[in-house]
């Protein structure tokens, strides 16, 4: 019988600590897996042999993994590794070194959690084992990104907890900046460099009443002028115009718009001072209309609140830990997870995927999702994240905060 | 019997509205009040007649009441209006308006729920009410800042459920910040011009484990120097140093340490680049230090998130303007209400006094709850928020995001 391992990867996120904890409960409920190890910084932990007992540490039932599965950011500890291609014999050091710390631990499965980069590395091992031979282990890849932007599943673990954190961000501060009768913009930049479903889930305060007035996504062309007109326009309507872009909108010709506002500015040290989407289009707004104006971004807290959780997602991002145990036992490998959602009820179930499938590809947000006049979102739109950020667990708190899972 | 009417001012908190739900739950109990208006947009409103049927519109048991307790920012709408002196001849046309409506509507008691301004303006009202032939109507303000620098007072309306978003929000950011092993630095901005309560809240993690390695006051003068050295020694601890900043912090010689970097710093509209206090750390972190380092405030949603709210906060917030309601009919007039505050167990109760007392007088963070290096908070400090931020209400959710109270 062989043993498991599980490392996390890339940025936090408020639910890839679901994911784990439904590894660890399927592995430690599984006949067919001898001990499970937690990569600690996922393949730096592999490689420096930094590796915790995992059955061990959650074989007591006293309320961890139910805390675990509520903990934002990554408990094992993340890196950002990008293994050399497979075929760079100078650097294949590093993959016997990976294999040998495998084979040592008497490793079968190989669960990795995280972003493009971790599926890269999960596609590379699981190419490579055969050579190292090691054709035997199992490599399966979860995907866990707050950008949504992963191809061939209908949405990604994390997703909905900051599309949930944004969407009620956002009515908050639509409530705030209705209260006074003075003209004014203000401008809420959203994360997502390359496309924009966070920044659509800004919209969905909508449904209840209030909403931005425009919603710019970098899947379309930004215009200087097109904008100007749509804050005169809406300044008819009332006076306290709100927007929501994204940090990745970009001009026809392919620049940033948030690097559009660089050439000369530079602060006492001498920096380039980088404005950023929301900055640039409050100087817009500052020069073309002269009324009040402000903007500031949702920044880390946005992928990492803890207390803003969506049910739905962290169900999910349990659910899809689980089920990658299952389909590792099943036989597959070289695979990552992906949601295949199903209506009425809303409910997603899992399959796997070969992980060449979605390598280097974005899933950027449909035109149907978009309205004409490419400033705003859909109802369509609104429908397909609703179910996503549906539902809210029951919190513990200590302190008068949430209470969170240390691995000690 | 006389009409009553209740206006709310100055900036939106996440409490103001259970503070407006206080004072129409008592007054439409009352026998001694009328009608209760709302005034729209505070003086504004009086002035331009725009004023509601509150009894009318909430005398329905329909849960309206209960969900304009949980709804942020202010129901009424706000306005930032500051009365002219009370001896300014030339300009008392003002006040002549304001007791005619007052008047014309059979109004005895007003109520005045806001910030500094809004209690100047219950003060002025006050003071004239007899030049006018108003001298029976009686004044109340009932103060709200998330700020908490007002004296007199425990801690104010508005506090808790602003300081409970950002010591959860830093914990969440400390969870994110610690997943990676490179040497990195981490700034959080956060509100309080004049005084460090809001940036204290920030410390609160402490208690559950994690803790920002530092946390900078406005009570306690910038020194570069030191920043740079605690910031070295917190690296020989961990990689990951995270600091909470007050976006009020100044240097010895009283200058703002946010302002500080603006000398030549300009865009490309030719626009003055303000940093900000966080900011300017950064910059000083990359020049001293140059590690990785990235700062952010926590702006906007600080003050009027409305899914991390206070149940302390929330029902003291209601209880002060119920408070405030049997006060006016026990014949105050020209005071504010403040919270008394008992221990073991915790608790509040209310009393009135003299606006005059508090007048443009700022309560800072007073030095037991900052440590001897000034570049902390004690535990004391700690004690005293703790309270303030505990409970959580349930909140009732529609399409995922928190259901709001909205006057048509």
């Amino acid at each position: 019988m062989y043993n498991a391992i599980v490392g996390q990867s890339g940025g936090p996120t408020a639910a890839i600590n679901a994911t784990l904890a439904g590894v660890i409960t399927a592995a430690v409920e599984s006949p067919n897996i001898g001990t499970l190890f937690g990569a600690q910084n996922g393949i730096e932990g592999i490689l420096d042999n930094r590796m915790l007992d995992l059955g061990k540490m959650f074989e007591k039932d006293d309320g961890s993994i139910d805390l675990l599965k509520l903990t934002p950011a990554a408990a094992l500890g993340s890196c950002r590794i990008k293994l050399p291609a497979i075929d760079d014999k100078e650097k294949s050091d590093v993959y016997r070194r990976i294999f040998d710390r495998l084979k040592e631990n008497n490793i079968g499965y190989f669960f990795y959690i995280g972003g493009n980069d971790s599926m890269d590395t999960v596609d590379k091992l699981s190419a490579l084992a055969e050579d190292y031979g090691a054709g035997y282990m199992r490599f399966i890849g979860v995907p866990k990104t707050i950008d949504n932007d992963i191809c061939e599943t209908d949405h990604t673990p994390g997703y909905g907890s900051a599309a949930k954190y944004i969407a009620a961000t956002m009515q908050s501060i639509l409530y705030d900046c209705a209260v006074y009768t003075v003209k004014s913009v203000t401008i809420v930049e959203i994360m997502g460099r390359d496309s924009g479903w966070l920044t659509c889930s800004a919209a969905v305060p909508r449904l209840n009443g209030m909403a931005p007035d425009y919603v710019y996504l970098p899947e379309v062309p930004f215009s200087t002028d097109k904008f100007v007109s749509d804050i005169k326009k809406a300044h008819k309507i009332h006076p306290n115009v709100v927007v929501a872009v994204s940090e990745g909108i970009r001009f026809a010709d392919g620049r940033y718009v948030g690097e559009s506002n660089q050439n000369g500015a530079t602060d006492v040290f001498g920096h380039k001072y980088l404005a950023g989407a929301g900055k640039t289009l409050e100087m817009i707004v500052k020069n073309e209309i002269g009324c009040k104006v402000r903007s500031f971004d949702l920044s880390l807290p946005q992928r990492c609140a803890s207390f803003a959780l969506s049910q739905t997602d962290i169900d999910e991002s349990f659910g899809v830990g689980r089920f990658a145990v299952e389909a590792a036992i099943d036989g597959e490998s070289g695979v990552f997870i992906t949601y295949v959602r199903h209506e009425s009820p809303y409910r997603v179930t899992y399959k796997p995927i070969k992980i060449d499938k979605v390598a280097n590809r974005v899933k950027q947000v449909p035109s149907d999702f978009i309205n004409a006049e490419g400033n705003n979102v859909t109802d369509a739109c609104i429908d397909y994240i609703v179910p996503l950020i549906s539902g809210q667990p029951k919190i513990e708190y200590l302190n008068g905060i949430p209470a969170h899972y240390k691995i000690k």
